[in-house]
Order: C-alpha cells, then sequence, then structure tokens
C-alpha cells in the first residue's frame, strides 16, 4: 500500500504535468479556473478527509462552543486524524497546537491571518497550549535576503501574530535560527528525522532537483520538527508524547505528509491536520495572495484609504459590464473576490446571505459590494494596527522566551 | 576553469570506476597494491601540492624548531596554501588549527591518534588556539546507533584527545550536537554554507545518490562551518576573519574542497590543509585502519599482551618464508606494516634508518622486528592509557565549554 507521503507524491506529480490539475506545493498554487482551487479533488490526490457536519456536530457537543465560520462556510475544509484529537478531548486528555509563518516580508497580509485567527479560536475553544514556528532558515534558504534579514522579519512578523491575541501563558513562538541554536533537544529530532527521509522522497514530495541547494533539501526536516512535543522538553515540562494538531493551508500538506510518514518509525505520534483552503488574490481566485505583489494584497499596514483603493481598482468583480446587464442578469458571487473576502470576514451568516441574494439577483451593485468590504476590512485592519502598536519589543520576546507554557495533559 | 571541488569530483568518480587507482574518499580507502595508496597520483588527482624541502625549510626558518617526523617522513605529505599561513607567521599575524574525530566507537585506535599528535605539534610550535570538532550528529547519520550514543561517544573519545596533551587555555572541543544548538552563528554559517551547496555538488564530490538520507546530504556544511572563525564569536572573541589551518588526513579533503570553493562566494578566506597518508591496516597497507574490526588494529585501550599478540598475529611482514630466504633476499620494508608503524611511531631517524638497513639486507629477522615495534607501541600506548586515566569527566567539560581561548591576532 502507498503510504500517504508516496501518494501524495505521485499525484504532485501528476499535477504538475497534467493541465487539468491545480498546482498546489508549498511554493506554487496554481489554478486554471477562475473559481479557483478544485478542493473536493484535492482532498482525493492529498488522500486527506473533508471536515463534515458529523464533525462539526462532535465539535460543538464536545466544546459547548459554537462552529467556528471558517468551518461552517468550508474555508477549514480537509483533515487528517481530526477525530483522534476530539476522542483526546472527550477523555479529558490534551493536546497542543503548531502552526507557522515563513518571515519573508515587513508586512503580512489578510491571506497570512486566516491560520493564525483559526489557531486563536482553537487555543480558545480547546484551551490548548499553542508552538508557532517562524521559519527564517528557510526564507533565508529560498528567497534573496541575508540570514539577519529574516531573523529581524521574524521578530516583526511575531507582533503581527501576537496582536491576534494568543494567550500569552500558552503560546511559544519562535525563530528557528534562535531556537536550533538554543535547544539540544530540538537539533536532535532534526537529525533524527533527516536520517529518515531520503534525497528520493523530498524529490518526490516537494519536487526538489539536482540544481537544489544542500539546505532546501533538508529543511522538510526542520518544518516536521514542532510536531513532536519531545523537541521541546522546556515548553511541555519534560512531556514526550503530547499529541499534536496543525492548522494549516493546504499547500503545507506536503511537509506533514512526510511527517506523518516518519512518525511511526521515530516511534512517536502523527500529527493530525487541519487544512484551510487559499484566499484568493485581489485580482481573482487563480492563485493566493502574493506578499511580493503588492497591489495583489491587502496588508495588514495599509491605511483606510489605501484598502478602499485597492478593494476599488484591483477587486475582481463578478459583476456585469454594464448597470443594466447588472440589474437583469446579477452578479456571480463564485468568482467575485470581494464577495469571496467577506466569506472570510463577515462573520454574520444572515448578512452575508443576504449579500449572496442582493448581488446575485442585481439587486446590488458591485459599488455596493465593494463599499461593504471596504467597511469590513477597515475595521479589521484598523484594529489589529491599534493592538500591533501596542506589541513591544518586550511583549515578543516573552512570547519568544522558551519557558514552560501552562496546560494540563 | 575548473575548481577545486568540481575537480576532485571528476577525478574521485574516475577513481571509482578505473581499477588502476586508488579510491580515496572519506568512507573509503581503498588500494590495489600492496604498498598503499599511491599518494603522488592523489596529489594530482585532488589538485593539491606536495609538502617539499622548501616549505619544511620555511617552517624551521619561521619556528626556529625542528620538522616533526610526520613532515620528515613524508607522512604529512600534501597541502594547499600552508605558504600563505607562513606569510601570516612571518608577519607575526595569528591563525588557528581546525580538526576533528567522527566518534562511532568508545576506542581509538592508533590510526586516529596520527592527526592530534601532529595538531599538538603544531599548536605547540606556532603557539596558536585550536577547535577540535566532534561530529557526533554525522556518526548517528551514518552508522547503526542512536544520537544520544554517538553524543556520549564523543565525550569518550574527547578523553582521548585531551590525553595527546592540548592546551587547555587554547583548545576548544566541541560536540556538533552540542554546539549547534547554542551557537547562533554556527548555525547560521552553517545555513549560509548550505544555500550556496547543490546536491548536484555534493553527488560529484561525495557519491552521494538519490536514496542518501537528507542528514547526510547535507552535512558536509557541517563539517564545512568550524573553517570560519565567525563561527565562533565567544572563542575567538569575536574576530571574523581569523586564517584556519586544518590538519587532517587527506581522505577528508573532499570536505575541505567544498569548504574552499565556497569561501569566496561568503567573502570569507579559504582554510589551508595539512594532508596526512593513511595510517596502514595491520593486514596491510591495502585500506586504512578500521575501528569496526578489532584485528586490523591497535587500540588505545590495549593491554601490552594485546599489543604484542596483535603484532605478532596479524601485523603483515615483508620478510621472506623461511630464515634461510630471509637472510639471503632481506625483508621489503614497502610492504612491511611493523617496518611502516615505526616510521609513524620511532621518533629516532638513525635508530629507524639502522633497523631498515639490518631488515632489507636479511641482517634482522622479523621476529625482532616486530619486537621492537611491540617495545614502542607498549611504551607509547601505555603511557597515553595513563594520561588518559588522569582525564576526568569535569577536565573534558572544562575543554568543552565555550570561552574566549587565548590568543593574539
Amino acid at each position: 500500500m502507498a503510504s500517504e507521503a508516496d501518494k501524495g507524491a505521485e499525484e504532485v506529480q501528476k499535477a504538475l504535468i497534467d493541465d487539468d490539475e491545480d498546482i498546489v506545493n508549498p511554493w506554487d498554487v496554481v489554478s486554471s479556473s477562475a473559481k479557483g482551487v478544485d478542493y473536493s479533488k484535492l482532498i482525493k490526490r492529498f488522500g486527506s478527509t473533508e471536515i463534515d457536519k458529523e464533525l462539526m456536530d462532535r465539535m460543538v457537543k464536545l466544546t459547548g462552543k459554537p462552529t467556528h465560520h471558517f468551518l461552517r462556510r468550508g474555508i477549514f475544509f480537509s483533515h487528517r486524524d481530526m477525530h483522534q484529537i476530539l476522542d483526546l478531548v472527550e477523555k479529558k486528555k490534551g493536546f497542543y497546537l503548531y502552526t507557522g509563518r515563513g518571515p519573508s516580508s515587513e508586512s503580512m497580509h489578510l491571506g497570512h491571518l486566516i491560520p493564525f485567527i483559526f489557531t486563536k479560536w482553537l487555543q480558545d475553544t480547546f484551551d490548548v497550549p499553542l508552538v508557532i514556528q517562524m521559519t527564517d532558515d528557510e526564507k533565508f534558504l529560498w528567497k534573496d535576503l541575508t540570514i539577519e534579514e529574516t531573523n529581524k522579519l521574524a521578530h516583526e512578523n511575531a507582533k503581527d501574530i501576537i496582536a491576534c491575541g494568543f494567550d500569552k501563558d500558552k503560546t511559544f513562538i519562535f525563530s528557528d535560527v534562535e531556537y536550533i541554536s538554543e535547544s539540544t533537544e530540538f537539533y536532535k529530532m532534526m537529525c533524527k528525522i533527516q536520517k529518515l527521509v531520503t534525497f528520493n522522497q523530498v524529490k518526490g514530495i516537494f519536487g526538489f532537483t539536482d540544481s537544489d541547494s544542500i539546505g532546501k533539501i533538508s529543511f522538510p526536516a526542520i518544518q516536521a520538527t514542532p510536531s513532536f512535543s519531545s523537541a521541546f522538553p522546556q515548553i511541555f515540562n519534560g512531556k514526550k508524547d503530547v499529541p499534536c494538531l496543525i492548522p494549516c493551508a493546504i499547500d503545507q500538506d506536503p511537509y506533514f505528509r512526510m511527517t506523518r510518514d516518519v512518525a511511526p518509525r521515530l516511534g512517536l505520534l502523527k500529527p493530525a491536520l487541519l487544512h484551510s483552503t487559499f484566499f484568493p488574490a485581489l485580482q481573482g481566485a487563480h492563485g493566493k495572495m502574493s506578499a511580493s505583489d503588492p497591489n495583489s494584497s491587502i496588508f495588514l499596514t495599509d491605511s483606510d484609504e489605501q484598502i478602499k483603493t485597492k478593494i476599488n481598482k484591483y477587486a475582481f468583480s463578478g459583476g456585469k459590464p454594464t448597470e443594466e446587464e447588472h440589474r437583469k442578469y446579477g452578479g456571480n458571487c463564485d468568482i467575485d473576490v470581494s464577495y469571496q473576502y467577506l466569506t472570510f470576514f463577515m462573520e454574520d451568516d444572515d448578512k452575508l446571505a443576504d449579500i449572496k441574494s442582493r448581488y446575485s439577483s442585481g439587486k446590488m451593485l458591485t459599488g455596493e459590494l465593494k463599499q461593504e468590504l471596504t467597511n469590513v476590512l477597515q475595521k479589521l485592519v484598523g484594529e489589529h494596527r491599534e493592538r500591533r502598536l501596542n506589541v513591544t519589543d518586550d511583549i515578543v520576546n516573552e512570547y519568544m522566551k522558551s519557558r514552560k507554557l501552562k496546560f494540563e495533559y
């Protein structure tokens, strides 16, 4: 039987040569359809499981808290072993969350916020500890930046992450460059994973070639390492087998297919996963937002004016070319970026349904829809900007200090 | 023009397929000749330079100290940029020494001692600091040992190394597993090197294949790292451009060809090298001694009785089958392992020349030659054993503590 990692490898290779398939890996997300990536196909290809009503109902039942709109609306749409995590919850046993960020630019954009908004909700809902890996080494290896620059960006980005409101007693943020050179157990775990993964495997999973640097080739082991609590003896008070749940965008799944393949050979638990869809670029759902194109994204540092201008100028519209036609035929929410952004950030289901109905029927014009989104994002980004202003370097250092987190297990 | 690394790569590939060529790389040393590896051919293949009388005379002139018998007798026979190191000495500028050991067995053997004996002489003669890398991560990646075992062996082997008499104020011994997880600058340098070396390059230089682990593939960067003083800010008091001289057996040269290829791209100095021949196995000069075959080696923990028995039983003899023939035709020192061992450990040139003359002419019998070697090695190993007994765990910790070394630069 093919392992998860092999399955993924074959399928990614297939996707790379098959025009009908979307390309989804940690470095490229390209879809040939205006509706974006076909996520039900992706679930089959990657061999993960759809997040269905049963799973959502079970979460509500166990936590007594309402389902997050990211779950209700299929933004987090796929999982691996989430039922096993809920089994633990049922038995009053703990787990921890692991997510991360590759710090390649000073400003984070809205798309970067998605996993952190959801991870914060998971932390609050399940009352669990969280480790956040800042892969400054990765960004140094992949980008034209010095390691000093990416390390500095890790600290800058940590401010945006902290501004999402994570519980300081239960959250450890670390830079690879700093923590690998601080924790023997983390480095040992890296070595253990690196011993079990061949070039053939990473070639299959990630599409590396002989011309790639040995840094890139060995990096996947570093992203895998935080999936195992024994890499963090100080953080988890020496507990070696705390189960791990990883919320991430689905493009990061290849790393964790590899991790799940390695885990049993290390005698360790496979991490569970919750996968999100991609946050579309302003220009449309063909790809995900990119920090390298300032006009494809709304940044967390953008002013109210910039937000308004970007939405009006760049947000791809599903409306009709003329008002007359629009009134007659209505807009297409499936391809309208403003509407899609509202599914991410407008929490009120009724209000969103009303907008959809009015826009689809032609009662609401593109300009009005864009105004709704502008209001939502000016408020969201404005509040974020304000919270971020209060995150001092000292506060960053507190989150990034290696220390025992508060948790029960 | 082909770089040193490319040149080596081509030549190693050639050696691997050409029966006439010796195989010399960090994992295999195989010669088809009873006289062992053809070192003058190797110098051409690797593109290094012979250590000639001019270089030795210059060392004597600059240091005012006699030439070590390892140099006089061609045991250290090849170099890269040693004249540049002597230029520094001439200008009263400093440099540092870097050597290492892969801790794969508890007992070190005589062959392991060669680079350390010579490095100690270099430290004393040039009055310079020294870093010694214990590659416990490497041995974990290559051998069927846990990382905890290889880390423990690093500390055990450090005792044998310290027993060679290195100056504590000027010597830093470190385990990779411990120091990488202690020094940010070391890890940063590792990443910088890993970014500049492709899989193609390490495939060419080391013969890695797609089936090798990503740990092995990225390891060469770790062995390269100590060649740059900026990886050791605490040790060298923040000095970033201290020139480095690496004494090692020639099978380690591939690592440093790679390092020298990378150095200018990092804006750093290329390390200089002094290469030794291999210490032959008791069974003959086809290969180097191996710690995995106990009868191929004399260990630093062997008793007087074991030394005597191993020499009598296993040391390949260049003598004739019968006493009569031996008296008539004489023995062949070129293939006689006991004689060759004496070239390593009998410091007195006159006495060694006398033995060669008497053995070659048939005046001295194999039994007498073996008795000479037994005397020399029982004394050498006995004294080492005694010094090693005095090396406590506390003393090991002092050598392995990250601290400023005493040096002028």
